[in-house]
This record gives C-alpha cells, sequence and structure tokens, in this order.
C-alpha cells in the first residue's frame, strides 16, 4: 500500500476489511475522507470497485454504517469505495449555513463560480484524482479495470450524471431515490445556481442526468442502468427527485436498458439503502464479474 | 393492535416494517421505547420472536439501525423486538453520570437497593411486563409460544441470564460479546455493587451467567447456546467479558449445546453485530421455525 493515504482505522467485517482513508487533495485543496470496503477475496486476487455516491449531509461513514453494502459485497467478491460528499474545512463565506448547499453537499461537480471553484471540484475528485490515487494505493488489491458506480440521493444524481459524461469509464450504474432532473427541482437549482450561477443554464444542463440522456444518448443505446425509489419518500413526493422525467428522456431517446422500480411505502433512510443494497451490488456485479 | 403503545413511526424495509413504538411501565415507572420489526410474512400468519437486547449506552434505534437483523429475519420469517436498556427520565441522583451505569446501562436486573429499586426494574419489563403487552397489543401477527432471545454485551449477559433464570420461556438464546461473568470483571462490579449493594454477593451470583450455569444445570442438561467474540474486541482484552469462564462453567458442569466462536480480529462495534446478525437469527430460527 503506498503512502498517499493514512489508514485511520482497519475494522473486520463481513469477512472483510473496512478501511477508513484520509488523503489529502488537488482538486478541493482539503483533507478527504474515504472509505474503501475490501472483500474476503482481495485477499487472493484483484476484485472489482463499485464506487457508493452519498446523499446530502453524509460522509463516508454513514453508508458504511448503515447501509448494508458489505454483506453482497463479500459475498460476490467486490470492493466498495465511499467518497465524501465535498470538501470539509475550506472555511468559505456561508459554506456551513445551508444543509443542502456547501459542505455535504458538493454536488459532485466542478463549480466555476467564486468562492466555490477553488474548493468544489468533487466531479475532478471522484472521476480523477480518488480512482488514481486508490488504485495507486492498492494495486494488488483493486481491478482499475472494472469500476461500477451507485449512489443516493445526491449521489445518485452524481452516480448517473458522472456515468453519462465519462463514456467507459464505468462498466454498469444505479441510483438509489436520485435526484434525476436537479434543473427542475428547488435542491438543484440552489446547487447549481450557487455553483454555477444562476444564469448559467448550459452548465446546469451538463450536469443534469435527465438532460444528459437527451443529449447524448441515442435511440437503441444501452443504459445500463436500476434506479429504486420509494413511493413513501419524502422527498420524492416533494418532487426533489422527479424519476418520472427521467424515465421520459429514456423514453423519448429511445434509450434500452434502463429499469426504474418503484418499492411501496419505502422512505428515503438508510432503511430504504440497505433493503436494496444487494439488489444494487447484484446488478453491478453482472457487469463487473 | 391495542392501544397500549403508541406507535411513533413505521417504517418499510426489508420487505416488512419496523414500528417504533413507546408505552408507559408500571415496572420502571416510567414511559418506554421499544422496537418491533414485523417481517413480510406476519401478514399471512402469527411468526415467532426474537428478543434483542442492546448493550451499554443503546436505545432501541442502535441495532435497528446498524444491526441488519432484519435482512435474515425478514427471510426467516421472524419479527425482532428491541427493548430499551434501562428507564430514561427517572431523575434519579447520578443517573447520567455514567455510562456504564444508571441510564442507558439497566443490566436487565431488578434493583434491590435504595434509590434505584423503584424505577431499575428491567428483568421485570423484560421477562413479564413487556412480553405481555406486546403478545396483547399484536395478538394477530406474534405467536406467544415462540420466543428467542440473544443480544449484545450488557444485552448478551441480559439474554444469556434471562434464559437461565426462566427455563422454558425462551426456546433458545445466543449472544455477541456478552458479558460472561459481570462478578468478576469492572462493568459488573459496578453495576451490581450499585443495583444490589455491595455485599450482596448471593444476588450478584443469582444475575450472574456463569455462576447461574452452575447452580442450575445439570451434567447433560442441553443450553441450545450460540456466543460470537471477536478477539479484536477491547473490550474483551479488557476481561470484561471473560468468555473463558462461562466455557469453564459450562465445561466443568457438563452442559451440552454450546458453542463459543472467537472471531478473528472483530471488535465490539455493530460491525461486528451485523457481520454475524445472520447466523444469530438462523441459530433462533433451528428452535422457533
Amino acid at each position: 500500500m503506498a503512502s498517499t493515504f493514512e489508514t485511520k482505522a482497519t475494522i473486520a467485517t463481513f469477512g472483510g476489511k473496512l478501511l477508513k482513508l484520509s488523503h489529502k487533495s488537488n482538486a478541493t485543496q482539503t483533507p478527504m475522507d474515504v472509505n474503501l470496503y475490501l472483500p474476503p477475496a482481495s485477499n487472493d486476487r484483484k476484485v472489482p470497485v463499485l464506487i457508493f455516491l452519498s446523499g446530502l449531509t453524509c460522509t463516508p461513514q454513514n453508508c458504511s454504517e448503515k447501509g448494508f453494502f458489505h454483506a453482497a459485497a463479500s459475498k460476490a467478491g467486490l470492493a466498495v469505495l465511499y467518497p465524501d460528499t465535498s470538501p470539509r474545512g475550506a472555511d468559505l463565506p456561508g459554506e456551513k449555513d445551508s444543509w443542502d448547499f456547501g459542505e455535504g453537499a458538493g454536488f459532485y461537480v466542478n463549480a466555476t463560480a467564486e468562492p466555490w471553484k477553488k474548493h468544489y471540484n468533487m466531479e475532478t475528485y471522484v472521476t480523477r484524482e480518488l480512482p488514481e490515487a486508490i488504485f495507486g494505493a492498492f494495486a494488488d488489491k483493486l481491478d482499475k479495470t472494472r469500476v461500477s458506480i451507485t449512489g443516493h440521493s445526491m449521489g445518485g444524481h452524481g452516480a448517473l450524471t458522472l456515468f453519462l459524461k465519462n463514456p467507459g469509464m464505468y462498466r454498469s450504474v444505479s441510483a438509489l431515490a436520485p435526484i434525476c432532473n436537479p434543473s427542475q427541482c428547488p435542491w438543484g437549482e440552489k446547487a447549481f445556481g450557487g455553483y454555477f450561477g444562476a444564469g448559467e443554464k448550459s452548465q446546469w444542463a451538463g450536469s443534469d442526468a435527465t438532460e444528459l440522456v437527451r443529449a447524448k444518448l441515442k435511440s437503441g443505446e444501452k443504459l445500463p442502468c436500476l434506479i429504486d425509489v420509494g413511493t413513501g419518500d419524502n422527498f420524492y413526493n416533494q418532487k426533489q427527485l422527479l424519476p418520472e422525467n427521467f424515465e421520459r428522456a429514456v423514453k423519448e431517446t429511445g434509450v434500452e436498458g434502463v429499469e426504474v422500480r418503484y418499492q411501496p411505502d419505502y422512505d428515503h433512510s438508510y432503511f430504504f439503502i440497505s433493503s436494496f443494497a444487494e439488489d444494487h451490488v447484484q446488478h453491478a456485479a453482472k457487469y463487473l464479474l
């Protein structure tokens, strides 16, 4: 293991190890925490990696503790990588004033507006810097050619958009209760207005999963995508998620392979995430193994 | 459902429902929170119940969120009942001064010393009052003739002692990192000294799993018991748990059916509990189904 990461904890769980890591990021100009679950199979051979992007307010700890991905990842032989949701400690004015903007709410984009653009470069961090660092440090355990991505809520937005923006980077994508059309919902309007500027609608569209389907994909093209949304999810019901808009774009574009499931009564919490974690691991495993 | 319980939340998870309940307890003279997981099978027929007793500082929420008993309980068709770890709000002097005594640390005994004996009657609460209330309120969903018990740390002590003190009440017992010989460890000495009095050693022995094996069981008798302990558990290594003393009592008494497993590297946390939750559900299911 290279020395780019500090290992803060090594925890035995589900037959493998959960590593709590920290490193310095050039993309965000801050230290970044990241968790890595190594399944038992990683002792014998290189394993593929499923990246889990967390939602608003979360750190790498929440899903590591409550998401239940490790049970299925252990059986399938997948590593799970949990990046943080934003830079922390950048000390920008207003950074901690909202739970849905700034710290804990990086939206997996590269900010272009002041004062955010110096630190809030989560897209570069997640798609370039972190993979390079983690596949360098764990070259003996992780197979950098087999990577999939998933996420929850804001992290579901991140998974969908980073997949669509980076053809070939990930073998599959899935999302739990994702923000599907941020340009059209209050969370997205606030975040994109802040990180890009209120008038920069072309940049908004460039990081909006629904718009990206229309802009990037063609009829008959395959999008290996599983989405679960709970019908008891208060944010779904408040129209923050808008999965129907994403489905409409998929249908009107003629894209194939997308499955969107509406799960009766489930809410937005980790009780929902953990209930379907196995399905999302198995979805990724179909493309990774 | 009878009106003895107030339902604070109903959460869809793993195909079933987690109910966050509250009721007034005569045993503790306080309101008591309790969680109940109902598997999907409980819609069609009465299901057996596995009681999970939590460890020091915990509420019914910790294991409900991080223990992942629901994944296996859903498949097996078991309900899981999570009592709290002590009365709360009794407002006794010193009740909140320690994390290992008083609030969050009731040790599943009936206190006999002042000022604790008015409220700290968790043994009566868990073995009499709560079952009567829950099987009354959920008479159409729960089978009161099929109950097993398990727990973690202080709750493992509770599971082992309540099983041994109440022949016929539970069909099986298991424990994760249990306090096995509280009379001989700092946690137990503090708790029993407080709840019973420093000199009341016969009462100490009457709530000590290792002593109960010697006092209650005979050679050849069957104790349907599974115990897991992590070798990286700091409390195990500090000799708070003393599973070897329990094993010695089992061996010297000639009791059969006890399996104690030492799990390499695992710690005392929910990362450990969740890793073996399925095994403990399946252990109970062998006797309940």
